[in-house]
């Protein structure tokens, strides 16, 4: 088997890549472990920054998303009993969309199965050859047989657990990462939204977060310690103490309902550096992870697609190196900015074990400016919506 | 002995505050433990914002400040090799002032001498009486004779260490602290600043300041673990030291000379609060200190003085009792946002023996960001500055 492009993995970087180089002519493969319903049937983030509506509309994927998704023009952040609201249109002019990760993974498989792009899954013991070498190559077994793809590139778009950022050699990598001292316990119900916009809380309890997928979906967050198993929190004691995390007012109008998901997932800034090895580039968080607050996971991968494709389309429609040998140094950029904003705004909401009176008066002052100092607002405004590709 | 207004201490918070007053027709004593000259011989910061260049003109005090002084439209921020500038004046439209804390308590002097002011210097033991009753008054020691002054309130100027803040009961404070695990050796030398605008530099050898006084008088500071003594340090030894912090193009221009004053100053985030006790009002480094990383100690003593000159004006004048009342709370919101600026600069431009490789990458991006993101720069600009009072 042969292709231009192998892309290891078919979550939304992949999917996304595959689709922006086949309706540029490109040839890809995607190589996915799980089958599509089991990578459809995981729940993640749902904001979408402007680039990320913009690069889904480019795809030509963006359609249910624009009939579907919520614009949302600013958030909440409360600290105790206090709220502010960060007006991001009035702020910087640019708004975010509330659309979930499983509903864009889901469009772009709809996208490309109408284009008829090649996807396999539930492949096994993928292997990466050659990658600085001239003939660069994959290969995996699926149902007790081997398989050869060769290729001109590889995109490792196959996340923090995947194979392709452990091809390039240890000693070649340099890792930067910050584990933080709690997860996060997040519980999906069908029950309406205790606001039409996200609420960031920071209480003595501990951080939530109160999200949505739809006017009937909600989503929310609890901070958890890291020895804490989702399954010992019933969803009583799960609503009790979001409950007593949001202001009164905001508590008081929560709906509650039986959970349909909960999981704690850990939090974690980690990033992997470079993202070129010869043929092979990562993509998204098989290079780098945030915590989830602030929501840049799903919005970096797709920056790295981005630069990624407009790399691939110049080598292979004008023979022009140098988008793929920027690279990483591009998207890395955005990349770096992207951990500083999520690494600030989980410092600044959490409760840390180790925090002093001291650093919780800077976090109330993070707050307070955000509400007072119009130069700060613009700053987050602009990180939240997204910096500039 | 009575007056209107007792001031305890004789540094520029207390001598502005007198001169404020009386230049309104408010008449104050002002007691210091010290000789004049000992004050004068304090060598302390020497940037000055605009509100305080504002407020040193209207007390009748900036005339030499303004034929002597350097107004900076920028300065410059260093990591490893590579050096940023930040342009005020482009930023955010303000500028500073380079003008010694020493010639600004000199001017003061002068312009109380002018007054006819009262000031009494080498005053022991003094205490604080009636400070929630009907008849405040200070009582004290001066060459074995025992005085009181009885007042109508008393203006707390006299440092960290003086005695107003402990005349709060200690169960009526709130303090907030931060100790930084290192100190500032800074040497005062005859000689020729380095750059015309000051450069705070990160290297991995540890945090260097280089400032100036005037065109032939420099201040260079480097950061040193809080176990060094200053005398351990030749002046050899700092140049040495200060060379290997600077960009190597910069310390290339270094001129060095015989150290005029050599110290160690330990760093510290310290806020007591409330500012106000029945009679009594702290101003400046009597309720607060911050590290000198930003210059902020000298301007949020004088914008304290600023709301209770007119708090007592109010008072005075128009029988308003709501400037002093308020006192308290407006000061401190400015504060607060002073305490966060100089919390931050700090933390991004020093070396901390328990910082990873991740929060050192957290440095190098927001001097990126000041670099490349023009919200960051001005929202460091509007800080630098001084925001509004």
């Amino acid at each position: 088997m042969r292709t231009q492009v192998a892309i290891i993995g078919g979550g939304p970087s992949g999917l996304l890549l595959s689709q922006l180089l086949n309706r540029a002519g490109i040839e890809t493969v995607v190589l996915e472990r799980q089958s599509r319903a089991h990578v459809l049937s995981r729940i993640r983030a749902g904001v979408l920054e402007r680039c990320t509506v913009d690069l889904l509309n480019q795809a030509g994927a963006g359609a249910r998303m624009q009939r579907e998704g919520y614009p949302h023009d600013g958030c909440y952040l409360s600290s105790d009993q206090k709220m502010i609201r960060v007006d991001f249109q009035e702020a910087c002019g640019h708004t975010v969309m509330v659309y979930g990760q499983t509903e864009v993974t889901r469009d772009l498989y709809d996208a490309q199965d109408a284009l008829g792009a090649t996807h396999i899954h539930g492949v096994e013991n993928v292997v990466l050859h050659d990658l600085k070498g001239a003939a660069p190559s994959v290969t995996w077994d699926k149902d007790g047989e081997s398989f050869r793809l060769e290729c001109d590139f590889i995109a490792g778009c196959d996340g923090f657990h995947g194979v392709s950022r452990r091809s390039i050699p240890d000693n070649m990598r340099r890792e930067y990462e910050k584990v933080y001292p709690f997860g996060w316990l997040g519980v999906l119900s069908e029950t309406p939204p205790v606001r039409d916009e996200l609420i960031y809380a920071n209480h003595p309890r501990g951080f939530a977060l109160a999200s949505m997928r739809n006017p009937m979906l909600s989503r929310y967050y609890i901070q958890v310690p890291l020895s804490d198993k989702a399954e010992d929190w019933s969803d009583d004691a799960f609503w009790t103490e979001l409950k007593a995390r949001l202001p009164q007012d905001v508590a008081a109008d929560l709906v509650t309902g039986a959970s349909i998901e909960k999981s704690i997932a850990p939090l974690r800034s980690f990033v992997s550096e470079p993202l070129r090895w010869g043929a092979l580039f990562l993509c998204g968080d098989a290079a780098h992870i945030v915590p989830p607050t602030g929501a840049k996971g799903l919005n970096l991968a797709t920056s790295d697609v981005h630069y990624l494709s407009q790399g691939l389309l110049a080598h292979y429609n004008d023979n022009d190196p140098s988008g793929l040998d920027s690279y990483s140094q591009k998207a890395l950029a955005r990349i770096w900015k992207a951990m500083r904003f999520s690494w600030s705004v989980t410092t600044m909401m959490h409760r840390f074990p180790e925090h002093s009176e001291y650093d919780r008066q800077m976090q109330r002052v993070e707050l307070d400016m955000l509400a007072t100092d119009p130069t700060a607002r613009k700053l987050f405004a602009e990180n939240y919506t997204g910096t500039p590709l």
